[in-house]
């Protein structure tokens, strides 16, 4: 199976789009084409926060809009959803491809058993031993090497973190107690007051506050890390966000290691999104059609009719959207969203990174790790595994600062890793995200005053429509956690409202 | 509502057996006694697993044996559930008593959102902004009193953390990287050799190798410290486990604070608990009996039929054990339990926690901690509240180091008290678990060798019977996350289980 989605680059065979991946669903519909069908529920988009929808969804229907309360009002059990995906795989903006027998993460990669939503999944598919560490600096290469304008230094791992946790630290502590005091609940949405006022201000501007007490090191080494986790650049990197990631991270740097980078799946992320769908599938509740990308929604008394771009069809008596906030104003909803949601789309968030995997002949990269700053596009990379050619794996991440477009100039694309660190490259994999209809950006991060003034806009039920995506997430917003999070929030939410519109007692 | 669970004691009223909960479920039984029934399921225990398993099954019942394989098969959603429990209320382990306007924890009290299980559920329940801070070191005598047989020390809040991390440090650290390399994946069955070697030596022993190396006051608190989390004696508490609660507590000391004794619900757990048991019930799937014992089991070819010690019986295609290790030997099972689940039950755990609140007229005592080692009943205590009256709550605990039965003398109960710190107690209230005959102890704690001997044991299906309890989790082992996890896996294999048995098939 293979997906349009992605590139891959060698150098006999130069650029090809479109790469391998378990994720690309076969066949691309199981839709009855001569049968009319009315759903309880459409679920347009199939990343982790749709899949998790679907797959509740289409497991229960029974949540009634009186669970903490009497007397009891009953539905039926087992919706039946129909899934559609304007690409041909499940995954969104967090899937695996498979090539030569080693998986490329071609967007979401890190899980860690701090997050609850993807680890309470990892656990219930018995998934719990199937993770390895990303990087191993154990052999080869053992150095962190800063390039900056003014040359190179190298470092070992040990000054690296004591560099960024020193520089963090310095970032961070707005309150004294390195942001525990202002932000002690980081799963919330009801963020402090003092919280909250950071997020008028980006992260340039906190370090033109804090600029003096920063070493050059330490600063080059900041912003790179702060970039690497924004794909903005500093002026568009909200300063309350980062602190959100700072505080679901255990308000340290180890912490952030631990959640963001560490991690993974030994056989790539599709191996886990194919469980949620192959679950929903086998309840006989899911109707799916991939390739399917969606028109126009039309909401009425008579439920949710949404329109693919090429004409068809579907009602249901909800719909849950979930679509990254990037990509919700491509569809024309009827009626029009409402004003905050609509503002939230157009403003948008700001992360185009761009991640870019080398797999290279300098086995002893596998223990690199590297900040290649201010000018260089791809800023930040690490060693992340050994092939079974036995070649080193370097992922690398750029974004809005100097930001490319890979498949335009490859070599421009391998020049940016040399930028890096010297490297004999034998292939280059990637999916650019900027130029992705389906996700316009990579991961959510936003601009300074998005969270304060949307957040709630973000999360709000329009008539029949319940819009869930991990953009607008609580606890790990933007991560595959989240995801999950508001997928399981979504099927909580239709499966009360359907009750609550049709009780249906049962004798017990 | 009231549970016969409990005691509370006040000068005017003294004993009293039996406090309010909300857990307490009206009516007791929602059985038809006219009809015949066949349940797909039984779930024996109504604590947070058998709750989860309960809910999970009775809403959805789709999981087929092949959801990560083709072809697929499909069972019928919502499989019809009969809950079975001893006692007059839900929670087991875990539940809470509102007195006065105030929730005294009984059992089972802290949670975190890094307890990956719990933390799930608390945002699908949309109660991630019920929490509060256990203690509060911002007011009244702020200090930590360290009474033992040598008289009694006072330190800051901060000279005790140091104090306590330095000790654990040096308790923990066997392997250089205290604890990480050894045990670098903590919600695992598979623990390294290098750390499973550590199941055949108890604290006991690990404290006699380092104790040249511990200041008094490190190796007292470290003892205390120990003996909170295990409920033994140093000699009965593995050092494996205690190595896997650090590990899973992020390898600090801070960590243990975090996951073990800082959130707590501003309600009491059974707010939480009862999320669980209304979803269930309204579902129209759960059929539910209180007071209703088990006596003995017999599974065969036909199903499993449950009698309940007055001699009903009732029959289900499979059963959920969700009793804890320490009881099962308590029921009769046809055919008998296999050796190694009958030996890991003869053996049980050693937990023996006594937890006794007193609500005290001394205010400042609020942001008081202490230890009372190793001569005291009561070892360990903190402030945990200020209730309406305006009194502090102090909460603390003993265990099966000088052990007692604080409903036998309340004399001796309130002299323990006093040895912690002088208090002018208006009232106490407990549960005593060890007298308990639905638990026989607290949370799991093992002795040495029982995980590395019988885990796998523990976990073991048998015949139509599928044995669930946070007892034998692989995460949060001992705790209500692992009671989720657990509870979840259960109904998973249920759910596959039969639709492995009956596929039936329906169109998309």
């Amino acid at each position: 199976m293979s997906s349009r989605d992605g590139y891959s680059w060698t150098q006999d065979q130069g650029l090809k789009a479109g790469v391998p991946c378990i994720g690309a669903i076969q066949p691309p519909t199981n839709l009855n084409p001569t049968a009319s069908q009315i759903f309880d529920v459409v679920v347009v988009g199939a990343g982790y926060c749709g899949l998790t929808a679907a797959r509740d969804a289409s497991l229960s229907g029974s949540i009634p809009n009186s669970f903490h309360s009497t007397p009891l009002t009953f539905a039926t059990t087992g919706l039946k959803v129909l899934l559609l995906e304007g690409r041909d795989r499940i995954g969104g903006r967090s899937w695996s491809s498979n090539i030569g027998g080693y998986p490329f993460e071609m967007g979401g990669t890190w899980v860690y058993w701090g997050q609850p939503n993807v680890w309470r999944e990892i656990t219930r598919y018995q998934m719990q031993d199937d993770l390895e560490l990303s990087y191993d600096f154990s052999k080869g290469i053992n150095q962190f090497i800063l390039a900056s304008s003014e040359g190179e230094q190298k470092f070992t791992h040990e000054e690296e973190d004591a560099i960024m946790e020193s520089g963090l630290c310095k970032l961070i502590n707005v309150d004294g107690e390195f942001g525990k005091k202002i932000m002690p609940f980081p799963h919330t949405a009801n963020f402090t007051p003092e919280a909250l006022a950071y997020d008028r201000i980006s992260v340039a501007d906190r370090i033109a506050e804090i600029k003096d007490s920063l070493t050059p090191t330490e600063r080059l080494t900041v912003e790179a890390f702060v970039l690497l986790c924004s794909g903005g650049t500093l002026e568009t990197t909200s300063f309350l966000e980062f602190l959100h990631w700072w505080a679901l991270s255990e308000y340290s740097y180890d912490g952030c290691i631990k959640y963001l980078v560490k991690y993974k799946f030994r056989g790539g992320q599709s191996t886990f999104a194919v469980r949620f769908f192959r679950e929903a599938l086998a309840t006989g509740n899911l109707t799916y059609a991939f390739n399917s990308p969606v028109a126009s929604v039309d909401d009425g008394q008579d439920g949710v009719t949404v329109t693919t771009r090429d004409g068809r069809k579907f009602t249901a008596t909800r719909m849950i959207s979930a679509m990254p906030l990037n990509v919700l104003n491509c569809v024309q909803f009827n009626p029009p969203l409402p004003t905050g949601k609509k503002t939230a789309a157009d403003i948008g968030h700001v992360n185009q990174c761009i991640k870019v995997h080398a797999e290279v002949r300098n086995t002893e990269l596998r223990s690199y790790t590297g900040i290649s700053y201010p000018h260089n596009g791809l800023y930040y990379a690490l060693g992340d595994g050994t092939t079974p050619a036995g070649n080193a794996h370097i992922v690398s991440f750029g974004g809005q600062h100097n930001h490319f477009n890979p498949e335009e100039d490859m070599q421009a694309t391998l020049s940016a890793l040399q930028g890096l660190v010297p490297m004999d490259v034998e292939r280059v994999v990637f999916h650019n995200w900027s130029k992705d209809e389906f996700a316009k950006g990579a991961w959510f991060f936003p601009a300074p005053n998005l969270l304060s003034s949307h957040l709630g806009d973000m999360r709000a039920q329009q008539g029949n429509i319940f819009f869930a995506s991990s953009d607008w997430a609580l606890g790990w917003r933007s991560f595959i956690d989240g995801a999950i999070e508001e997928g399981t929030r979504a099927a909580v939410m239709v499966c009360d409202s359907i009750s609550k519109s049709s009780p249906k007692p049962k004798l017990a």
